[in-house]
């Protein structure tokens, strides 16, 4: 485990199994984590608690994952200058629309670093996380490096037993 | 000047065209208002010390104009049991389909009563502010009672000049 | 149960399992409340008699859900000074976009309280609902401060019982 | 100047801009026509008593132009066996979606015979009444059939001029 | 059964399922139909002929339901001055929006009556038709106001019977 | 098979349901394929790769299937003078709003073909790839005539067919 | 000026400002173009006339650019094997989402090349008709691989001019 | 100058108007900065080229502005393991809304940290920026601490001054 922590946060506990794919990922790399379910309009105070004893504890990055109007993001964000990165969750309104919007369009002097909406964003938040973090631990941008080939080979891999599935001839 | 007050908050100076229409409406009906500018994002803790102290000062509904990832009014209504109103401001993205959903969609636990977007919305947030306080001051609700017969008399009378314009018999 | 009552209309039986939740919340408020199905289109008349009886009858505020071109709110906010709050329901097209907006678009003048779209609405349209009612009485503002405590205290709860069933130490 | 009638409404009278294409549509059919300024929320009760009496005076088909949650149309449609034709007007979210989605979307049981947004809708709701009176009308009926003849010569004109001025031959 | 009859026309026979409750509307109606379906894209000589025939035929008015890029209604209405229904179907893409756009947005000259999307917009079709059909049929347009009185008296009914559900007194 | 080559590309495994469609309506026009996955994010070296040996290899156009953020089709088009069509995927997101913008709006300078969104979208592919080689391969023109031909007799047929099962009489 | 025929069609003469980006570009490559105007809803035996006959003209592709609900391309589609490449115009309706749609969605059987929406997708219609005459053209081609590589080397040139406008060193 | 470098992208020299304010922030935060223009479509080659040196020329984070289907900084994210930072630009389609989901809807595996729209965005990612290289640079992290304190009392004083112009006394 590096020595350095992100801290991921979801607006609630129905989010879990979307962020999973952010725990997961942040494990893969070997970056030790901390979670909490913290509601921007619920739990005011614990969140606001939370972002100024965040830098402090030695967390280096932040993971925000809610839905809807999505203002986790943005709140943690207003209270800190660690970098924060938002997951708008899946919503029925236009399949999260409302969460998307709620968390990239931030006023200018405050960013959330907005990933997709869903699964595939949680998992990415890990890997952006993983990225400002390997910025000073040579040995995780090697995983990053590694990580980066292994996916393409792996994309790679897919496409010749598709082939092979099909029929297709190697030099076909 | 009725005793009880509104507060009107802009998380921005230059919402204040917009806000402008609230302002007028609110002194139309004898309500005391007060104003402030306050970011959920610039100014965070400024915004925290408000919702706390606004009951407390004899506020009775709280009206917030926000734009974009309007999350100013979502933040009030986290720390206080009044009222609050949002008006979502008018913007590039569609028209303001970011402000209204980062305003309207809220979890559930705690509302934002949501008007239209822009100046039509923000006159709308003092007619509804005008409502929630005639419900314990019968002469603010006979203004109500009387601006609403005041406003179809003006499309009534409208009507007929528009139709002598065009040349229209009024028996036709 | 307070004296005041609440209004809660749906535009048709079919939007009961959404509005269920105002009930509900209404119910733990201890704040009696009357239902109707009223269709702004299909039974106008029905609609205009109970907008001009409602006040009358002591509702202090009204509810009303509806979907697609969702005039509901808006007809009965066009007959009454009392305070109107819209839910949209969520709908096939981008999940509700159309009620949203046939919701909270309003024209000046003649303001509605929108909610969220579906169940958190309707749980939101209740408690703004008190919130208003809350304004003249002072038990029904302490339940809403206990509401909002105890919600807090919920979010807390659950964050630790996540964090101890992914092996999180509560000093992590 | 045949003998049957159209009503043409509008929400506001700063809508008659638009309007204007319809009225100057029916004139060129020689349709007669009136025109009311009828807002469904500021002026409900004109909008009801509008709706009444149209078929009594000789109205045949009704016009209604409106914005934002534009409910003019429906309303009528729900006091009124007349076919009711909507032109939703332009706004600034997304350039009238709210006043589309708010006319278009009725429900099951009152149609509103939708047409496009702004001029071009307006122009439409012309046709469509005159479409409509046709049906009992045979010399109303030959005037579409050659105003459907005239826009197709005037196309293939305005084709022929500009290949001129583009220097491209008649047999190219 | 009326001597008049409308034309029913789907893009695919897959439309069938929502198209119903158009035929079953017009069938209480006793209104005769007749039913085709006609590509736009697929079979664009079939629907070139039937828009010529159509009159000849007898028919007064064109229903006409289609999905996605929805072209169907809009060609039809290119060739003939009968009045012409549009039922955009509901798709994937935002709930139907595609066809709505695709059938509403006609430009200016050539109109189509455009109704909600799905099973809501068909019968509405149907209930438009008869209302164009009533124009010169009396006991049709008698059936239209006992329609819309029974329509009522339903909604009446369905809040009196959930009242009674809810234990709601009927004086309450 | 037709001497000539067209490239199917999909940018995950998870995306050959969709794209088969393309594949089963080349091989009914008798063209000769080619498949790979190749992911413009994952792998992008064995896309760029693929982009520049395409001609050589006697590819005659290029079909690319992706979703969400759906760079493929645009990266392929940067880099080869290949005619190359793009099937968005439908995803959660308003139904694949979001790959469809991300596919048709390039910039000026590189065009990709854009086909409807899922499996629509892919057939058409197949029938805009075919009628591209077409241009210089009269057997494959009159395969597409024919295909045309017979692609109207089945929807008159399913026409017949309904009518029948629905009772209306063929001269009705 | 090469031997074959590109035919580009606009819907009504006010679309020349857009689609005159698409013959500047096929004068560039010295493709020999027709232009007509031609309504697909005010001119429908016109458009069906040209589709029965461009083949036989020579045309090898045909570009159409039309706005609102634009049937134009599709139409031309439903009657040819050419390629017909759209160009949805932007308008008033979130800039032009009823044209894209109207024109991409098209259903299976029926392709249409959709562009981006306005100039840049006028002027990429061009290039993708150039793309699809250069498989059987040489000389043709090859002006498609020089324009590529002088495209590229613009944007290096005003990448270079830029940094010293801004003083950045060319090794910076 | 702090030692380290970001290197600022744009796809359109017309993308400098609004990219200007992430430079005027790096800069006011005393960051080296680069600048290329890269063109995703026009330029492939320099945009794989300027990713793969990137890292070795000290850049320790890269912003990249792009509009419509904008691939540029997730063609970037796809080729380094560096943080890529993107702005969205506006466009007339919505607002920039395909830009914003062109770039944000990233598959899982290359995350893109996706600001709001236009000039507010490109300042954002200057602060994002920052906040990454302040992970390892204290006295930037200092700078940016400061940065939020002035943020927060340019609110605070923007407030005073217009309560003093509305007369708004300050203890009220």
């Amino acid at each position: 485990m590096a020595g350095k922590k992100v801290a991921v946060l979801i607006g609630s506990e129905s989010d879990l199994a979307v962020i999973t794919a952010a725990l997961e990922q942040l494990a893969k790399f070997g970056i030790a984590y901390d979670l909490h379910v913290l509601s921007a309009h619920r739990s005011p105070d614990a969140v606001a608690a939370f972002a100024e004893r965040a830098e402090g504890e030695g967390i280096e990055a932040i993971i925000a994952g809610a839905g809807k109007a999505a203002h986790l993001a943005g709140v943690i964000a207003s209270k800190t200058v660690l970098p924060v990165i938002g997951v708008p969750m899946e919503t029925n309104l236009a399949g999260g629309l409302d969460s998307l919007l709620s968390m990239v369009q931030m006023p200018q002097g405050v960013p959330v670093a907005t990933m997709g909406t869903g699964k595939s964003g949680a998992m990415n938040a890990a890997i952006l996380a993983a990225q400002i973090l390997a910025r000073s631990d040579p040995a995780l941008r090697q995983r990053l490096v590694d990580f980066k080939a292994e996916m393409a080979a792996k994309v790679v891999a897919a496409s010749e037993d598709l082939r092979k599935r099909l029929g297709l001839t190697p030099g076909s």
